[in-house]
């Protein structure tokens, strides 16, 4: 891997930020400088030779954080969320200004997730029926989740531009909901039981045969591996990079 | 096993009862007499010294199949639907007048569906939650099938017997149908999927862990070890028994 | 529930026994009394009124904490591992002179993973082939589990009373290894995966349908429920007990 | 669709040939034309203005079939086996002389198994483990199966060549064969259940999360959807072509 990356972590102290931090001092390839939380200067990251900054903070504070780096020439690795258009726009004017630096913002860093949803809109069009099932924890407050929404409408999108038909379905009498919710013509279910963490199922099929994508998230510390890669790679990316889709290289 | 079991097939042209010609044929222990349809005589089960019959034929002539099986002494697996609380009352009648002769009606012959059944039941008062996924093929016209809603019945009446509270949900904002249909305070979801034939999961979960229990139906053949079972151990269970669950002495 | 049970915990400073603490703490049918780690007195529990003790400690020092706990009358709930016929023989014999307090030792606490076990004991016999795949984390030391292989001799020994020939296998060119772990006639497939924690199915298959009976353990907690189950049974046993299947009643 | 595509079949007679015949026939953009086998004249295709051809015959008949195919402008959709790098070359000479002529030749049509395959690859450097789980019918000759090896070997070739250490095991006990084959450092289990038919599942687990790709062959018409997409696409692709996942535009 010839020379370690100089890894720092905005928001430390937060339970994504820790896991971050240990995650950095686990891996060989990577030195942890510094972290820095509410009250502590961001000069820490440009005294400590820092080459990489990883965010998870807040939509009040990140925009400054991000302007401070970017002058800074320190690449950022962003999951912090409430990024509109406009802000975007934001950064791109100050990454035109320093256009050796790369930003990555991402909603979602677990890999898995990713893929999964890159996967499942690879296959859509190749099959007859898809359907989504997502699994979570009875804590949780909407159904269906997020990323099964987002999920059901890549999938729809797809199969829309295929020209695909929508799936069979000859159901004429139905218990109320039993067929779960409509996104888009997709159909999404929602289990909530106790034990489960975070889970989903895309399932395609078409004659005589079945296609599975199912994506277990077992812990917080899922969305590691994902941040490392952003870290690894966002030096060779100058500018701005959306989503941790283009990282991947499919 | 020693002597060998002389079974007869009634309906044995249908689609069903070819199926059961074939795996009696296949089975040692086992000796195919005669197959009766529709115009052919009942006596050929004398003449052919038959033992056990197995009827999947019509509610409109099974009756009279039953009473001439029980006056003969000839013991009866049947498949056949239709039977009311009355009928069942009039086959206990002919019983009761031949007490040697064992009757099995069941409505469902598959073992698996009727071990998930029964597990699925035993171990339901001891998970905080408990939801039910039945997945058949696009074809199908009702939402949720009526094993998944027996099922959830009878889950559903164990908790309550045992005091369980009903599942934990945080849902509050909910994507019409996501959360399935409530059968009894049970949630089943239905999915329906070109390349599925029939499939069901039932999910258990507690704090850390989860039970599941899947059952798989490749194709109609799906009944023959039910069917099978039936035939070896009626003629030692002499009276009317209802359902396979009892002959399965768990 | 009437009157809470007064619960103490023997090893309450380790990981389990924290676990227990918390889980006594939030049951609304319990009092968590006291806990005893090394160094501490016997007698906070009797000085406390403590009704249950739930010991996880060590083969070390689990005797005398029975002896003390039996001889003043307190039922105990013991997961400590080492009890030989030898143990479990002089434990009965303090029992035999305090004949109204119950013990409970049991090897595995989680109750998906005893009811799992037995319910492929009783679908074994009505199944043509049965193979269990396990699942666990990549630091896992041996290979089958140790409740794999139960299951799998559990499952050998079901099928060998009930007369059932070893499951069919038609496999004449193997790469080595590739058909699993053979213990007494049944398959045990081992998988090693960084992201999972415990897992296991068992697969049974017959002509045209399968039924898997699958059990993931996602945390440490998983044991809970099932110390909490024996808590709150074990006044109402009294004697000595062994392994949680007696108290699940099924 | 605009025009519809007039598409023969040799080898109609057989298991496979006859499933495409009733495909073709089904789709509402294709014309099936004419069946030719065992001593039928390759004629009949010319006669009756056909197309494509898609050919399950045999590797003694195939080449002479093709020559005939290319050299007549006809587009050819094959899936007979025995095709060697030197049968290849004779192929691309034919070809060369009708450039406008498509040729697909493919080892596999079931577009499930060429997804989940690719996916696998795809997906195979991001996680720290990988193993492989191939679960058919128990008449099935060889372990592990032919597709099995072949996903274990591509994935072992992609984590090499980004880099990827093996997937951790810290096995020191283990019963002989637990751990699976060992195909190019990917561990591979085979599992043979009565009642299933043919499935496979690819397990990726890194640090808090899993992604299993399963894909479920559920009977023979699995791969007629496959042969009507190379059908519906080989004649904008001329020249050959080898394999269908050039095809999926993945």
């Amino acid at each position: 891997m010839g020379s370690e990356i100089r890894v720092g972590v905005l928001g430390s102290q937060g339970k994504v930020g820790k896991a971050i931090v240990d995650a950095a001092e686990a891996a060989s390839d990577l030195t942890y400088t510094v972290g820095v939380d509410k009250g502590d200067s961001l000069e820490y990251f440009t005294d400590t030779d820092t080459a990489v900054v990883v965010d998870f903070t807040h939509p009040d504070v990140v925009m400054g954080n991000l302007e401070f780096l970017i002058r800074n020439g320190i690449h950022a690795v962003v999951g912090t969320t409430g990024f509109t258009e406009e802000r975007l726009e934001t950064v791109r004017g100050w990454l035109a200004d320093n256009p050796s630096v790369g930003v990555l913002i991402a909603p979602n860093f677990a890999i898995g997730a990713v893929l999964s949803m890159r996967f499942a809109v690879q296959a859509a069009r190749f099959y007859d029926s898809v359907e989504v099932i997502e699994l979570h924890h009875p804590h949780k407050a909407d159904a269906p989740s997020g990323t099964a929404y987002r999920t059901a409408r890549l999938i729809a999108a797809a199969r829309a531009e295929a020209g695909v038909a929508p799936s069979p379905d000859a159901t004429t009498e139905e218990l109320d909901g039993a067929r779960g919710a409509q996104v888009d013509d997709v159909r999404v279910h929602s289990v909530r039981l106790a034990g489960l963490i975070a889970h989903q199922e895309v399932l395609l099929g078409t004659a005589g045969e079945t296609l599975t994508i199912r994506h277990d998230s077992m812990d917080r510390a899922s969305f590691a591996p994902g941040v490392l890669l952003g870290v690894r790679e966002i030096a060779a990316r100058p500018g701005l990079t959306v989503g941790l889709d283009d990282l991947l290289d499919l």
